[in-house]
């Protein structure tokens, strides 16, 4: 496989871990904040690791799974939503903009024309594959060649960006509706839980909604017969480019050796296609936050991450990641601005 | 009683939660986000709350109960951890940098004298009431007078320094090697746990030194017998003057109608006092976090408080409510900042 991902620098955690221990608090007294402070370390093979310079990457898509009636909403609030990301007025952009954070924003594949207004404040990508996928309850929501350009587009313009603006930190985000069906799909191929188990209510469906939803996803799986160990395959049978777009970000963030971190359960969905393309994958990924939705703790869990934060949000859009970064940010500081007990008693 | 807080703004409250139903986003999608958005209308009762001019307040104090082995560092250490905060450099100094927050440092009653650093970058206030509270497991911690006056001073230099600076959030800290024990001892009057229940290993106590807490705090409490409807006697019996400066400021921020962030176990003990004083003032209180002390969830439970934060942290200092501080600010900016899906859709 192309995607190349080495293990993070144990030689460093090993001395993050121990520097840790020296500082003027009582042992691991910050907990997770500590923990996450020798992988930042770890992942960006220095002592001092840097998070200043953060870019969230939306990705795009509509998914032609909305034919069976899974979402709540009409396809056309994808389009809606993206012009108000355009505009920096989304939930996403108003975190971004007191996180410090740059937003990328790319159509991977959604049903309209995306028309740039001429104040739009986000960097924006036109890399529409198609409009939309198919209904992967009847045919594939997309061929292999799709699947793998889906990756490399995400990949590409990920990598162009970190070395344009020297990213440091990487969010994902995504922008779709429908897409928690396909999440759920790649979440039953992945994990030995039943549909039942992974199926949530997205942004707010009824029981029929959620009814409907399952026997969508066991028609496709049914249909498709997706293996665990063809992540093309099963990204190809039950889509969508969004999902591709975002694990093409985060193997791109992996292979830079910048830390990655993910939203909810669709960006999660997408850590594992990653992960299983390039298996070092996780160990560049931060867990913003555990989802409301039912599916995503379950994936966090595969990928042995923890979550910063939980909260019960269930936004999408890259909210989740975006506000677990100044966490990240104090992490960063503990392992570097905190003095040692040796020099404070100096 | 002369401390007089009032209740949340009912009306705002309202008003709020109808504009959080109108953002453009699914029901409540950011979840607790959303709920901490509708508090601080409430409490600030303006849907325009502004959280961007911070003040935390460690209130420093030492504890006679050290004396019974309850602690497994020396006392020396609050008079090194109080240089490292005057100077910036302790952990609490590094992240509130990071928050955009101003330190403010108070000798409650530490033992020894604080020689201010000419290069000090905090604001310190020399209110030392004692040179340490007695050991409450023989006698009182201190004279009902002094609990009076560790509240009184607590409100005072906050509710002038909010006035000073404009302040219009607060959070609390503290520093007192030894004060896991009285706060132990406070959730034991407050709760109907036992005290094995609410006793924890504060900065890294053995079994054996677990035990020596337990029987000081059950000497302390038969000795007293402090009732929960005395809140200054519950101080007076087992301190400290750093959990009476805390709940002086908590009453100063409600009294003035601004959230305070509270911090880990002790900070909380400090808010259970002062909402027994004012029982409105729990209605002003954010949990920043919970703690990895045992007894800290028991006393966030009695005050209707959910954390923001549960990273397994236990450093104390006021670290778990600055790290929450960028929770709040983008809690302010969803309600305010985001747009309604009517103006989105124009």
């Amino acid at each position: 496989m192309k995607y190349n991902v080495t293990p993070t620098d144990r030689e460093i955690h090993k001395a993050a871990t121990e520097r840790t221990t020296a500082l003027a608090m009582p042992y691991r007294a910050m907990g997770e904040i500590n923990t996450l402070s020798e992988k930042l370390c770890a992942i960006q093979g220095t002592l001092k690791p840097q998070v200043d310079k953060r870019g969230l990457f939306i990705m795009a898509g509509d998914h032609g799974i909305c034919a069976e009636g899974v979402s709540m909403h009409p396809q056309e609030i994808t389009m809606i939503l993206i012009q108000t990301m355009l505009l920096g007025i989304s939930s996403v952009c108003v975190y971004a903009k007191h996180a410090n954070t740059k937003v990328f924003l790319a159509d991977m594949g959604v049903l309209g024309d995306v028309a740039v207004p001429a104040n739009a404040t986000t960097t924006f990508y036109d890399r529409k594959i198609a409009r939309g996928t198919k209904n992967f309850a009847h045919e594939p929501a997309m061929t292999r060649e799709e699947a793998e350009r889906s990756i490399e587009i995400g990949f590409q313009l990920a990598t162009a960006a970190i070395k344009e603006h020297n990213l440091n930190l990487i969010a994902v985000g995504e922008m779709g509706i429908g897409n928690t069906t396909p999440s759920s799909a790649i979440a039953a191929v992945y994990t030995a839980l039943s549909v039942e188990e992974l199926v949530g209510r997205g942004a707010g469906l009824d029981d029929d909604g959620v009814n409907r939803k399952i026997n969508a996803v066991k028609a496709g799986l049914a249909l498709h017969n997706p293996q665990a160990n063809d992540p093309i395959g099963v990204l190809a049978s039950v889509g969508g480019f969004d999902i591709g777009g975002m694990a093409g970000v985060i193997l791109a963030a992996a292979t830079a050796k910048i830390p990655v971190v993910l939203d909810g359960f669709i960006s999660t969905a997408a850590a594992v296609i990653a992960n299983t393309i390039a298996p070092n994958a996780h160990e560049y990924m931060i867990a913003g936050h555990e989802s409301y939705e039912v599916g995503h703790k379950h994936l966090l869990k595969m990928l042995g991450l923890s979550p910063l934060l939980q909260l019960g949000m269930r936004l999408g859009e890259g909210t989740g990641a975006v506000c677990a970064i100044p966490l990240v940010e104090f992490a960063a500081a503990t392992i570097q601005e905190i003095v040692t007990l040796e020099d404070a008693a100096v």
